[in-house]
Order: structure tokens, then sequence, then C-alpha cells
């Protein structure tokens, strides 16, 4: 039987890198991997916003998580996201998922209809999860109204929870509001509740939070692990305020671009720019000025 | 080569009808496009938003779609909805209603990603139409901002026709904005401009409108397109009147679930109010409300 919690601290919703021809560059995605774990990246949700994962198929995302295990990357440490508008394409990508040994998966809801109903997300969770039927799946909900505009209300949370205790274990909240983020800690103990965004990362640990699931560890893992491995010492808000910076100059252009351009300029790979459409690339000028914003921050890539 | 416009009037958004164990069930949903088409659909836009093609996989599209063709149903009266998330999903589903002939395609912008710019919107349906490389494609914008949030502006609408003159040559416009529908008309002369419900197919035609694409032709194609063959005759205002009025009883319920409960009760054939989660069927006291609203209603699938 797997932990009932498989993951806390510091996880990265890993970047998909692709080629000219738009096709992901499994090469450069495993390299990547294993520079955010040796970054101290304490896991890798791939597959999520960050990731581009809505612009791939299913098959692509198959493909791509079978060539980290492949390369030898523990499945343990990987919580891909699996949660589709079809409800089959959840139930495929979650029990390839289970199957390979994931130490978690994180589910969007299924978010093409709008206005649907509590019972419905339930009802679209729960046959995922009847399905793939396997006492190893650990979900994850991935709450990020601002993109899948169906959101997990906390009713709803704590309906999942108590329908599936070993299963619906914990949350990422991608809302950016800090007072949603919360409820659900006060409201869900022993609910392993990760902020979307390292910004709320000192207040969510002392919050009782299991870490932090961000966009930003792409470029920054080593010191946000460090805040996360420091939080009780006295050097916990610097360190934090340290972060946030970066998070908020970072935050100043459309954020997958511009965390590609920054690993592009700073491994001198202009390839890892690309992105797939209806994503665009930052511009020359937006890529300049994003450069220059950084030169006077610290963080893990430019180490 | 194929016609430059292959559609006209009255497109039903084809339900698509499941079986118990929620998979699609392909012998229903053959015999509905049939009926469909016997009562005046002019074409059948199967896997629209109506036809919870977002809760398909693609695979289970393209099953349905070759059942339908396998069984004689001309290729070129369906209009497919092959616009995805995933770019690598929509090259699939386009080219291969493309090949299977079929009279054109009705294009959902990718709608996960939010706040994308026309550029990138753009660059993903001309790579689309690049992939494919079919000089048969016709496309069709699918314009549905309640449900996709993203939208095809006005300016992105011209710029897609001027570059692929040939091949987008309509939209489907279920913004349930007239002001919208009739600046299209008056801005693309020659574009095919479908309004997203029969409340405005009066209007439309009388405005240079191609017909309509509408979900309550499920239920009542014969009477909408009685409408469409008799828009310049004394009696079509009154002829709207009466489609108007079944469309707003069938409103005041959740559209998806609402057709199927009606097709349930009046074929007598309670496997037809299946929804994939996360729709929800009628409750029972809804569905006995929707049929009494409908007792005083004439239309087609009563009759």
């Amino acid at each position: 039987m797997a932990d009932k919690k498989p993951f806390a601290g510091v996880l990265s919703p890993v970047l998909t890198p692709f080629k000219k021809d738009l096709t992901p560059d499994s090469g450069r995605f495993v390299s990547h991997c294993r520079w955010l774990l040796e970054q101290g990246a304490t896991g890798l949700a791939v597959f999520g916003t960050t990731s581009e994962a809505n612009s791939l198929s299913v098959k692509e995302r198959i493909e791509l998580l079978e060539a980290l295990i492949t390369d030898d990357i523990d499945p343990k440490l990987l919580m891909p996201g699996t949660g589709c508008c079809a409800l089959t394409d959840s139930v495929r990508l979650t029990a390839h998922a289970v199957r390979n040994g994931c130490g978690g998966v994180l589910m969007l809801p299924p978010f093409y209809y709008k206005g649907v109903s509590d019972d419905g997300l339930f009802a679209n969770i729960a046959e995922v999860i009847e399905r793939v039927g396997d006492g190893r799946l650990r979900i994850y909900l991935y709450h990020f109204p601002q993109m899948a505009v169906l959101s997990y209300s906390l009713d709803l949370v704590e309906r999942l929870i108590k329908a599936y205790p070993t299963i619906v274990v914990g949350v990422k909240d991608s809302s950016g509001d800090w007072s949603n983020t919360e409820a659900m800690l006060k409201r869900f103990p022993g609910f392993d509740v990760f902020p979307g965004s390292e910004v709320f990362l000192l207040p969510a640990l002392r919050g009782g939070g299991a870490g932090c699931i961000t966009a930003t560890a792409n470029v920054n893992a080593a010191m946000v692990r460090n805040l996360y491995d420091n939080w009780q010492s006295p050097q916990a808000d610097a360190l934090q305020d340290e972060i946030t910076a970066l998070r908020k100059a970072i935050q100043g252009y459309p954020m997958i671009p511009a965390l590609k351009q920054i690993i592009a300029h700073y491994r001198n790979d202009a390839a890892w720019a690309t992105v797939r459409p209806p994503l665009v690339r930052l511009s020359e000028a937006q890529a300049r000025s994003l450069i220059a914003d950084l030169e006077q921050k610290k963080f893990a890539l430019a180490a």
C-alpha cells in the first residue's frame, strides 16, 4: 500500500519543451526534470497548466511520462495532471499514472461545460476513481478558477474527502486567493494543501500546509526549497521576500512564455523558448526587458 | 473540388446518446441522425456542445463519425466539431473529417488557456489548416464565449478569412448576442453566418445569414426547417414566434439534459436521458415539470 501522503515540499509543474515542429522534446524534458530534482524539487507536477498539458494529446502525455520513467526518474516523485474534459481521457491518464507507480495525480475538473453543479463535478471525479479502481490512487484536486473557470468549492472538497478519504488527499490551490487557501487549511486538517505559488509558501507552512506547487520552481527550485527547509528559522521572512520578489518580476510577463524564455537565455538554448499555439512566445522586446528585470535578482537558474 | 459553401439551412448539433455504462450508443446515434435528416435538417453538426463532445475522447468521436458514414449517412451533410484544446487533437480530428468527405468542420478555439491573444488563436487555427493541408477543408468558426470563454473577435474572423478565404467560410455564433451576429453579417458579406439559436433565424435570414445551427433542432427540426423554407412568406413572423416559444420553454431547464429527457419521453426510451458527468440528468421533478410545460406546445418530435 502506498503512503497516504506521498508529497510534501516544493513541487514543480514542469514546463514542456517543444522541437521546432512543435512536437514534445522528450530529451530536453527528461533533462529538465532531472535538473529540477537536483535543485531540490521534492516532486514533479508534470502536465499542469505551466506544462501546456492541455495543448498536448493524451498520447503525447503518455509518451512523455513513459520517457521519464524509462530514464529512471522515480515515478513516486511524479504527480502528472490527468484531469481532462472527457471522462474517458481522465480515466485513461489516471489509470496509466497509477499503473506506472506515480505518487499521485493532479486533477483538473472537466472544464469545458460551465455552470455545472457540484453534483456533476462530484459524479465526474467519483466515476474516474471507480473506473480506475486502484487503492494506490492518490488524487490532488487542482483548483484554478481563473483558467478552468469551474472550481472545487469547499463543500465539494469536503464531500470528496468524505467519500474517498484515502484517495482524495490534497489540493493545489492556484486561485491566488489566500483566504481560500486559509479556509481549506482550517476546514480540512490532515488534507494536504499546496498553494499554487511560492508567494504563499511561508504562510501556508505556518498554517499547516504541505508545501507549494509553483511554476516558478522551473527556474528557482533551489531557493524555494531552501525556504521550505528553513521555514522555522529566523531568516524565513527574508527568504520569503526574496523568492516573492523574483516571482513578481516574472509575473509582469505571460508566465509560461516568460519561464521558457528565462531557461532559453540562461541555458543559452534558444529552442527552449518555443510554445504551442494558442500561446505565443515573448517578443524580442519583452524578452530583453524580462532579462533586464532579472539582472539584479538572485535565483537558482542564474546561479 | 468541394463547394465553397457546403451548408445552408437548419443544422442540428446532434445529441450523443450513451449506454448505461456511459459508452456512446452508436446505434441510437445513427438512428437519431437519420431521423433528423428525415425531419428536414439540412446538415448535422455532430460533436458540438450539445453533443457533449468535449466529454468524449478523440477516439470516441472518430468511431461515432465512422459509424455514421458506414451506415450511409452522406458525409457531405456532416459538420463535426473538431476544435480541441490540444493542437494535435484538432489536427487529427480535422484531417479525419476531411479525409472522410465531411462537408465542413466546426472549430472551437483551444479553450483551456485564458487571456491568450488573437495572434495566438490565429496561429492555432493556421497551424491546424497548414497541417491538415487539404484544399477540401471548410472551417466554420464556433463562437461560444459563454462556454469556451475564448472568443473569435471580429478582427480575428477577418484575419482568418483574409488568410484562408476558401477554407474559413462561416461561423456559428452561439453568443446569443444579436448585435454580434448582425455585425458579422454586415462586415463579412459572403461569409456564412449561422446564429446558434433558431430564435434568431428569421432576423438572420433577413440580414443575409445562411440559416441556423441549433440544439433545439434535436426535437424540432421540421418546424425550424419550415420557417427556413418560408421565411419570405407572410406567415414567417408567426412561424418564428412559434419556434421561439418552444425554445424558451426548454431554456428554463439545463439544455442538454432537457433535450435528452424530451427524447426519452416522446420516444418512450428512458435510456436517452443518460448524460456523461459533469452533466447531470434532470431530476424527476424537473422532468415532470418540463414535459408539463411542453404539453401545450406544438413541435416536431411530439407530432
